[in-house]
C-alpha cells in the first residue's frame, strides 16, 4: 500500500526539520517570573503585524477566542454571528460555559455577516430587561464551513460602520487570517483594521506546532492575560512555542498561495470525473460534492481512506480536502488518482 | 374622557374582591420553619391536576422555568426549542446567565416544535468534544407569538416519542396551559403526560396576583426546592399567595371559555372596519395587523391609548389584543368601537 | 397540652388582622406594565428612611443580599466578611453559584468587622494575577451568630474609612438593623451612611409576611432590578405585600423596644434556675447555654418542644430563643416556667 | 558583577541541552486528528507511574487542578481545605470563577489537613438548603507555603479513611509531589492511593518547559478532556512538551535528592551569620527568616538582587530559596557568600 495522503485538514501541516531547529535553538525564560523572551518577541511582531496597541500569545484558537468572548462581553449578554461559524458549532459549549453568552445566529446565504443581516438579528428579539443585550459582532474569515471562503475587506468595513452605529465591538475569528490575506491581497493589518480584535492560529496553514495570537486595545489584551492564566493558559518557558511562531510567520504565509494553487489543481483535476463535482477554491480548500460516485460521504471517506486519501466528511454529499505545507503539486496529482479510482470501482460495483 | 380599556396582556388581570378576600383570611406558617400549610396544599393540588409526582409553588413564571432548565441540564449543553419562543426571547439572559446553556431553536412556521424540526436541529451541527450536547427539549404551548396559538397533544406525543429516541427530556412552558386545555378539551394532566417537567402561571389569565407553578419528577423538584432558595425565591408565609393562586384554579379555569369567545368576538368585529384583518384566534389573543389603517403599530397603539384602548404593539404592522377575567362583551363592543374611530380618524386625516 | 409557645425565630411573628386587612386593601398594578403604585410607594419610603439614592423591593433577605453581591463585584473576585456571618453560613450556595466571588472570612470573637481585621484578611494572601482581588466589604447588623449583637456605627464608621482608603465599597446585611437602630438610639440612615448598600428584611422582627428591600446608588438599584427579574423574582401585582411591609415599617418599628425588653426579662429570668446561664440580650435574642441541665442542645431543644416551648438548638450547649410581635411578657413568664420545669424534671432523673 | 544566581523557584529550572534536543527529536501527530503518539506514551506512563485508571497532560499545574475540581464538583459546594494552600491564595479567582465552589478552608499549623480539621470545617456551619454542601477534600503535597514540607502518607490515609465516611473524594496538588516521593522513599503510587485525583507539574523540580498531567479514574479523566478543550487548553502536536515531560519523569526524579541535599546545605551555612535563622528543609525550599539583618524582606530581597542572588519575598521577616537543576554544590556555597555579605553591609551601615 503506499503511503496515505492525508487531506483531513491544514492541521495536520507537518513540522519542517527547520523549525524543530528553530525551537530547540530557542531563547526561553519564565513567562511568570519576569517574562520569556521569545514569546515578548512574538507578541510586539504580532501587534505590529495585525495594526494593534498589544498581543498575547496563548495556547489554542480557542483560547484566544474565549478570551475576546469574555472581555467583550457581560455575563446574559448576546452575540451576533453566523449559524455556520466555528463559533456556533465548536466553541457553543465553551462560548456559554466560560462566558455566559447568548449566540443570536443569522443565517447568512455564504458566511458573510452584513449589515442588513445584523441589523435583522438585533430587531428580531423585542429587548427589554428580561432579554439579553446585545454586545458583541462576531465574524470569521476564511469561512471554514463554506471551504475557506474570503470575507472581503469592504464588507467587513460595512459592517464595522453598522455595529459601530449600534455601539457594538467586532471580534474576527481569524484562525485563517493570512490565507484571506494572500489570496486578497489585503494586508493582515488593513483586514484587522475593520475589527476590535482579531485572533490568528499558528497551528493551520502557518505550520507551527500549535499556538495562536489575541490582538487588540491594551487594556483588553491585559484582562486577557488574567483570564489566560485563570483558565489554566498560563506556559511557564513558552519561548519554544513561540519560536516556532515566530519562525512560521516570517517564512509560511507567502508560501500560502502556493497551497492556494494546488487546491485550485486539486479541484481542477478532480472535477473531470464526472462523479465529482467542486466550486472553485478561493483558498486552501476543496469542498467536493461526491453525490455523482454513488457513495455517502462517510463511505467515500472510507472508501478513500482505504485507497489512501483521508478527507474529512463535511456533511452527506460533500467532503473536505485541505491542501497545506508538506502537500506537493504531485502529491496533489496522486491523491486525484486515488480519488478517481475510488469513484470508478464505485461505478463497476455498481455495473457489476 | 372615557374609563380606558387595557387590552395589553392577561397578566393585567384584576384580582377580584373575593379573592382579596381569600387571601385575606389564608391560613399562613413560615416556608422555612415547618412549612406554610396552604402552600403544601396548593403543591399537592398541582402535582395531582398536573398528573405529576411533585410540583414547587414559586414566585414567577420566570422562575419555574429556570429551576426547569437547571434541574434538566449542564452548563455548557444545549436546548432545543424554537426562536419564537418566549425563553428565546424573554429569558435568553437568564437562561445563559444561571444556567450556562446554549439555545439551539429552530424556526418553526407555527411555533409547532415537529420530530423533523428536533432532528434538523440536533444534526445541522457536528458533535464533537468541543460542541455543546443536546441536554433538553422546551415547548411552548399556548404560544404567546403567534397569539396563544394551541399546541395539540398529539403533535406533543410525537416530539416526546423523538425525544426519548435522543435520550432528551422536555420542558413545557404553560404559562398559559390552562386556556390551551379549555381550548382543546383535552385536560391539563393529558398535556402534562407529554413532557417530564411543566410550569404554568397563576398570574395570567387565571387572575391571581402572581406565582407560578413547577411539576415534575420528586427528585428533580426537590433540587429545584433548593435552586429556587439560592436565586432567592424563598417565601417566608407565602400562604397568602397560594390561597390566591388555589382559588383561581378552583374558580377561574372553566371560564377562560368566555374570554376565548370573547377574543373570538373582538376579531370578528374588529375586520368589520377595511382597516384590520386578524386571523380567527384560537385563545384569548387577536394579533391584528393594521397596516390597512396607514398607521404603523407604534403610532397605531399610541393613538389607541389616547381613544381609550391600551394594545401592546407586537411587529411594525401588527397589534396584540387579549381578553381576560374583567373584560366583559360590552367592554370588547366598546373597545372595538373605539378602535374603529381611530382607523377612521386616520381615514379622514389621509383623505384630507 | 398547653398551647406550644415558639420562640425558634422572629420570622415566625404572625402576622396581626390589621395587616391582614391592610393587604387585601392594597392599591396594586402591573410591576411589568407601568409598575405597582403601593410598591413605587414602599421603595420611595424606604429609600428616603435609609438615606440612599434607590430602593428595590424584594421576595427575600437573600435575593436583596445576591443582588447587592452581584451589582458590587466581579466573578472571581473576593468579599471580605467574617466567618460568622449568615453570608458565610446561609448564603455561601447563592454566593458561589451566582456571582461566582471567593469568600474571605476573617474569625472576629464578636462579629465586628475593624480596619485591623479588613486589613489582615487583604493582606494575608500574595496578590498577583492568579489570585481573587478584593472587591466587597460585607457586614451584618445586628450579628444573628451572636445573639443579636448590635454594631456600633462609630465601628461602622471607621471600617468604611479604611474600606475606602483600599477602594472598596461596603454592603450591609440588615436583616436586623431595626434592632439595631432601637437598640441604639441609632437611626437607620445613620446606619446607612456607613455603607454603600443596605438589605432590611420585613418578615422577620417587623412581621411582615415576607419581602426585603435593596438600598443603594440609584445605578446599582437599576442594575439590581434587572438582576432580579433574570433570577425569576419578578412579582406582579407586588402591591399586597409592599401594603404589608409599609404597615410593619409605620407600626412596628417602635414597638421592637417591648421585643428587647421581654428578652431582657426572658434571660433574666431563666438564668434564676442553675441550670441556664446567658449573656444580656442586646435585642431580641436570648442564646441559653443550657449545660448546666446536663442535657445535650439537641435533646433540651426536643424536650422543652414536649413541655410547649419551641426552641433552635444554638451549638451542643446552646439554644436560641427569640421575642417577637406576638410573644407577651406573660407569655415570657410561662414559657421560662416550662424551661425551669424541663430542668427540674431532668434534675430529677438524674438524681434518681 | 558576577552572573546572577536565581533561587527564586524551581519553575526557573534551566531546560537541559540534552532535552532540547529530546523535545526537537519528538515524534508527534494532531492530538485532535487521531492524536499525537507521544502524548499518548506520556499519558500511560503517568497513568501506571501514579497508579490510576488514566490520565491527561495538561499545559499547567493550574489547569489540572481546575479539571479535577470540574470533575469532582457541583456549582455552590464546598471544598474543605487549607488556608495556606496554593488553591486558597493563587487559584482562588479561578476556583469560583470556572467551578462555582466555595473554599472552606481550615487553618492547619503545618499544612496537614487531619481528620480533626476536616471534621470541624464541615461541622462548623450548619448544613441546610441554603448552605453549601462539601464535596472535595483537597491536599497539597509537598506544601509550598511551609517550605516545602512533606506530608506523610499515614496522614494522609487517615484523612482518606475520614473523607470516606463522609463520601468526599479528595484530590491532591502533587505539583510536587516527585519532591516528597523522594524526600521520604514513599513512591508517588503509595501517595496517589490515598487520594482519587493527583495532579504533578513537569515545570516545576523535574525541569521541563511546562507542562502537567492529571490521574484519576477513567471517567474524570475523559470529562476532564472536554473540559480542557472548553478553557482552550487543547495542544495540536503537544508531543513536543510531552517528550520534555517524558524525559524529565526518566531522569530527572531520582536527582531531587541532590537540590534537597543543596537546600540543606545552604540551610546549615546560611545560618552561620547570626543575621539568619531557617527551619531545616525538608526537600527544595529554605525559608529563611532574615529579621536578624536588621532589613525588611522586601528590602533584603532587593540588596541581594543587588549582589547577584534572586531570592522570593515570602513575608515581611521571611524570603524563600529554592534549589533545584543547575544549581551546584558551588552555586550553593557562592550564593551564600553573597547573601552573607548583604547582612553584613547592612551591619556596617547600621553600625555607621
Amino acid at each position: 500500500m503506499p503511503a496515505p495522503i492525508d487531506l483531513r485538514s491544514d492541521t495536520l501541516s507537518v513540522i519542517t526539520p527547520e523549525m524543530r531547529r528553530v525551537m530547540a535553538d530557542a531563547e526561553v525564560g519564565d513567562d511568570l517570573y519576569g517574562g520569556d523572551p521569545t514569546t515578548r518577541r512574538l507578541e510586539s511582531h504580532c501587534a505590529e503585524l495585525l495594526g494593534k496597541e498589544a498581543a498575547l500569545f496563548t495556547a489554542s484558537g480557542t483560547l484566544s477566542n474565549q478570551l475576546a468572548l469574555r472581555g467583550h462581553t457581560r455575563r446574559g449578554s448576546e452575540v451576533i454571528t453566523d449559524t455556520k461559524y466555528h463559533l456556533n458549532f465548536f466553541e457553543s459549549a465553551a462560548t456559554a460555559d466560560l462566558s455566559g453568552v447568548v449566540l443570536n445566529p443569522v443565517d447568512s446565504p455564504d458566511g458573510v455577516l452584513t449589515p442588513a443581516l445584523l441589523d435583522a438579528a438585533v430587531d428580531r428579539k423585542r429587548r427589554v430587561r428580561l432579554t439579553s443585550a446585545p454586545s458583541l459582532v462576531w465574524v470569521e474569515n476564511t469561512v471554514n464551513y463554506f471551504g475557506g471562503s474570503v470575507v472581503r475587506v469592504d464588507d467587513l468595513a460595512a459592517l464595522r460602520a453598522a455595529s459601530l452605529r449600534r455601539g457594538l465591538p467586532t471580534h474576527m475569528d481569524g484562525a485563517r487570517l493570512p490565507n484571506a490575506s494572500v489570496a486578497t491581497g489585503t494586508s493582515m493589518a488593513e483586514y484587522a483594521a475593520t475589527v476590535d480584535t482579531v485572533a490568528v492560529s499558528f497551528a493551520k496553514a502557518l505550520g507551527a506546532p500549535f499556538g495562536s495570537v489575541l490582538a487588540g486595545p491594551a487594556d483588553l489584551i491585559e484582562q486577557a492575560a488574567t483570564y489566560r492564566l485563570w483558565y489554566g493558559g498560563g506556559l511557564h518557558q513558552s519561548g519554544f512555542m513561540a519560536a516556532a511562531a515566530l519562525h512560521a510567520l516570517e517564512n509560511n504565509v507567502d508560501r500560502l498561495a502556493e497551497d492556494h494553487m494546488h487546491a485550485r489543481l486539486l479541484r481542477d483535476l478532480l472535477v473531470e470525473h464526472p462523479g465529482f463535482t467542486a466550486p472553485e477554491p478561493e483558498t486552501n480548500m476543496v469542498l467536493a460534492d461526491i453525490s455523482g460516485t454513488g457513495l455517502h460521504a462517510a463511505e467515500f471517506a472510507k472508501a478513500a481512506a482505504e485507497a489512501g486519501v483521508q478527507v474529512a466528511r463535511w456533511t452527506d454529499t460533500r467532503v473536505r480536502l485541505v491542501t497545506r505545507l508538506g502537500v506537493e503539486e504531485n502529491t496533489v496529482r496522486e491523491a486525484v488518482r486515488r480519488l478517481h479510482r475510488v469513484a470508478e470501482r464505485r461505478g463497476a460495483l455498481t455495473a457489476g
